[in-house]
């Protein structure tokens, strides 16, 4: 193409009188006849034959212009001057295309527009990196120049796909009779175990607002007031290190419902996310999903959001190995194998590999055995008696080609290793079937966990959980013991969801409290109006929260949670678009009362 | 009633298999004879011929249960206990109420539900104040027990008025292809007149966000992304000193096309707040809104912000008076006339307080003629020559028992103070329709202002709203004259939306960023990543904003925008419920890089 108009052509061009007709993803052969007007983006240029063709874009398609010298001379000779991604507005005469011109693949592949006229409404710099969905520039480009990035009609389906799936959930939530109720931004401090983002308050200088981790408290207190059924799609704060799929801002699908129990929940939960899928990608999740309890996940899958697209259990082999000559066996906590049908065919480089991979989670290496004609091949199969060969073959049963892997230690570390290596080996085997969508419902969480930094035990779950019926009463005793009411919804290994009943009484609140070591004071000065809240006539009630985000980079089959956030943050918690955040005037701090500390304070 | 169960009755009483069947509003004589679980507040007791009665309380309404001896005796001896607000589920048959019982200002006031069994769900400490929609509790008190306060029936609805509203919203703008897209909250200050809220960077120490004031560059930007139609219901945050009706965040209805004109978007817009009126309110507001441009309302109706629910206009008499021997008069920059017909029966002391009020805008005082039988009754009329008196009397049409009034200066406090002035008269004079809504836009804004502090022009709207066509080219030199493509929807006297045509090119945004006086580097450093991005093929596009708590106050009839905001802040922007913003650990500091400044610093 030519180089760009003189920038001053453009200076003042706004529509004046025209008047869009069509989007650029309409036109078919319905239309031929008829004299449109389409306004969007120059995405290819092409001339050919004397004419130029122009595919105009936005955000529903494309559509081919055609600038003909015999139809409309000065429009023709105008068009020399465009270039990618130009800002259009045409009319012209719908035709069909040429014989051998149709384009399967589009939508509005039978047709063209013939220009009769056009106006230019903008120019454009040429683009950093072209407007394809193929693309191999650097995410931190496509950062930079996030509206370029949107372009990208995959990209932007993702946003059409949110805003169906938004669209889905306040529909499904208004007919049950649920109110979208706001909650502040601005507001306490409370500690659910991420760091909270601070706002310092001007007007009284030395306080600090904090954004909210989730507008726990705030649900519950609509129940106290009576609202019944609330919901909200809500942005969230936690500012945390960033893990690759994790933002500092993120938002929630925020429920709460009184005078309920579990099977309330999640019957109504079940129905809203059978909706997203259903209204934003047109999949039908199967239904009822199923239901596992935290044990049978983590014996079985090693992980408490099992992907259940494929099979592949962990079994426990302790008992069988407990008396091993094999010193790592027989002193272990927990010993599990995962057999692999037709693994034998890993190579010694991918078992090494994925030996490496396994220590990401605390395991010290990776025992295994491939199942040979007559042998067992294998480091350390040589330490196994008879016996132990003979129980390890019934209890995993064990076939030739097979290669089966061992984990022996703490419980923790050989769920987790094994739990992450079956995921690993599920797609080396590619054992998940594509586009399969598997929901399972996890229920009967252990109500506490152990913190081995802070020595005690934290909720696993946040502690205004309720305790399993007569749970209550083992809180200070057997705290390890104590199952919640607590339940969380796991799509293709992802959490997407989780709630639970809540705790409703002040006795019964001040317990929790008191079992996860806060004092009097402690419980007083943070919790304090929360306590007096419940006194006040709380009905009992429960609720759950859904990560939005991650459900709709599940139903794009996205990799990335960037890529279903419109102006997302890097790993450094930093905007490239808009080099947020940055420094300010130091009057602004003045007046907030604060300063920057020096690197040495 | 009698003293509270001892708590340890209700430590753990928990749904248990009771489900609930009918809500507290819905029982009428079609169920008569049903066996029915209700479930909610105690709102009532009453003890009459040994029977106990209780209104039981929901969201939906109430419902008069009855404990008796006969029926269920043991229901009825337990009943003895409840008191005010305590939570309970019961089940029982459905009977018409006696003779003489029925209530029919009460939807379920046709029946009674006789109670076979129930169970306390909770107890309730005495409320601070009764839960009634009549209240003399003080604000601050039903502040701290806000979830006390939204159990009031009048409160509760005002929140299923708003979700009504937002629900409409979002099923209107979806209707037309609008695109919920989700915009940041952590971002980069963008000056648009008033305080940021800043957050410090944990990651990047020194560094902060800002709170968004409104997400104006990202909705651009969405236009530029080619998102076309936008729209989002969102927190925004200014850190201002707060008047009565305003809070620290609020919510905007947030709205951005491209390649559309005013029209367009007015039109569209229309549509929506007709649509919130009539979900929401079942108000049917007059169609089309009649248009104004700025000019006439400031010379008819003093603001910017006309109620033209009722006449009285300003009238502009300068000619009249221009060479009196009234100099107040004579030498003022404007002079105008406010008639009230019949307003002769003002009393002395009415029009002191009313002289006064106008002082807060900036007036001297109130000068005042009392159009008497043969006499003009007035403290200055004496200063009138008769052609003066002539000239007032045909241009104000005075007649007698009239009272005018007049001010005399500077034009700015001219028009505010008879405008205030003349919305006092209107409720004085009961001029203002029970009920009326009366809808106006106001277009053709001046685009600057100019403030007098800082001695320059700023924009009126924001600096991203285009000049009128061939306006730009006057930006320069006649910044006074230049008009803007905006407008504001006003309601009743409220400014409830505005927005405006974008400039779409980054020369006339330079443009205009020269004209505001902002230099290259200032401009660069703050936007040049917006610069960049109108580089790069930006759509003509425009957009308009709603304040949603300012249209639900007034489509509830509320007196302060703290009535539909669910955890309001106080002028002091405090919560007194959770008593946020405070204080912070200083470990919390330290990791962000801050500390606070003390006093003397």
């Amino acid at each position: 193409m030519s180089d760009a108009l003189p920038r001053e052509t453009a200076l003042l061009d706004d529509l004046g009188d025209w008047r869009r007709t069509h989007s650029c993803g309409q036109l078919t052969k319905a239309a031929i006849g008829q004299t449109v007007t389409l306004m969007g983006w120059a995405q290819y240029r092409r001339d050919h034959g004397g004419l130029i063709f122009i595919d105009l874009r936005d955000r529903k398609g494309l559509t081919q212009v055609v600038f003909s010298p015999d139809d409309a001379p000065a429009a023709h000779d105008k068009a020399h001057d465009l270039r990618v991604e130009y800002v259009l507005a045409i009319t012209g005469l719908v035709r069909a295309r040429p014989e051998g011109m149709v384009n399967p693949n589009m939508a509005t592949g039978e047709i063209e527009v013939v220009v009769s006229d056009f106006k230019l409404l903008n120019t454009a710099a040429t683009p950093a990196f072209p407007i394809e969905d193929r693309t191999d520039a650097a995410e931190s480009l496509r950062l930079k120049y996030r509206y370029l990035d949107l372009r990208r009609p995959k990209l932007a389906a993702n946003f059409l796909a949110r805003h169906k799936a938004s669209m889905s959930v306040r529909r499904y939530l208004d007919a049950l009779g649920f109110l979208e109720v706001e909650t502040p931004i601005l507001t306490k401090s409370t500690p659910e175990g991420a760091r909270d983002f601070l706002v310092p308050s001007r007007v009284n200088q030395g306080s600090f607002y904090a954004l909210p981790q989730s507008p726990q408290l705030f649900k519950q207190m609509l129940m106290m007031s009576g609202m019944d059924r609330y919901y909200q799609i809500v942005r969230c704060f936690r500012d945390e290190d960033l893990r690759a799929d994790r933002q500092p801002e993120f938002t929630q699908i925020d429920i709460e419902m009184s005078f309920v129990d579990e099977a309330q929940v999640m019957e109504m939960a079940e129905g809203m996310v059978m909706g997203i899928f259903r209204d934003a990608a047109g999949v039908e999740l199967p239904s009822p999903f199923p239901r596992m309890t935290y044990a049978t996940a983590i014996a079985d899958y090693g992980l408490d959001k099992p992907d259940i697209r494929f099979d592949l259990k962990l079994k426990d082999v302790t008992h069988v190995v407990r008396e091993s000559g094999f010193r790592v066996f027989a002193k272990a906590e927990l010993v599990k194998g995962l057999r692999v049908p037709g693994g034998g065919e890993l190579s010694r480089k991918e078992i090494d590999d994925l030996t490496e991979y396994v220590k990401i989670y605390g395991a010290q290496g990776l025992a295994w055995i491939k199942i040979k004609p007559g042998e067992w091949q294998s480091p350390f199969a040589k330490f196994l008696s008879e016996a132990e060969r003979d129980g390890l073959a019934r209890e995993l049963s064990l076939e030739e080609g097979d290669i089966v892997f061992f984990q022996a230690g703490p419980a923790d570390m050989v769920n987790t290793a094994l739990g992450y290596l079956r995921l690993k080996l599920g797609e080396r085997f590619n054992l998940i079937p594509e586009g399969a969508y598997a929901p399972v419902w996890i229920t009967d969480f252990p109500l506490f966990e152990y913190d081995p930094e802070a020595k005690r035990f934290v909720a696993r779950h946040h502690p205004f959980t309720s305790a399993a019926p007569g749970h209550l009463d083992i809180l200070e005793n057997e705290p390890e013991k104590a199952l919640a009411r607590a339940y969380d919804l796991v799509l293709n290994g992802y959490e997407i969801g989780g709630g639970s009943i809540r705790i409703h009484t002040p006795e019964a609140q001040r317990r929790m409290f008191a079992a996860l070591g806060l004092d009097e004071a402690e419980t007083s000065e943070k919790f304090g109006f929360f306590l007096r809240a419940l006194e006040h006539g709380t009905p009992p009630h429960g609720g759950i929260a859904f990560g939005l985000d991650r459900i709709i980079m599940l139903l794009c089959g996205s990799k990335s949670i960037r890529d279903v956030i419109a102006f997302p943050k890097t790993q450094k918690a930093a905007c490239l678009l808009t080099d947020a955040p940055n420094t300010v005037a130091p009057g602004q701090l003045r007046e907030l009362g604060i300063k920057t500390r020096k690197k040495e304070e």
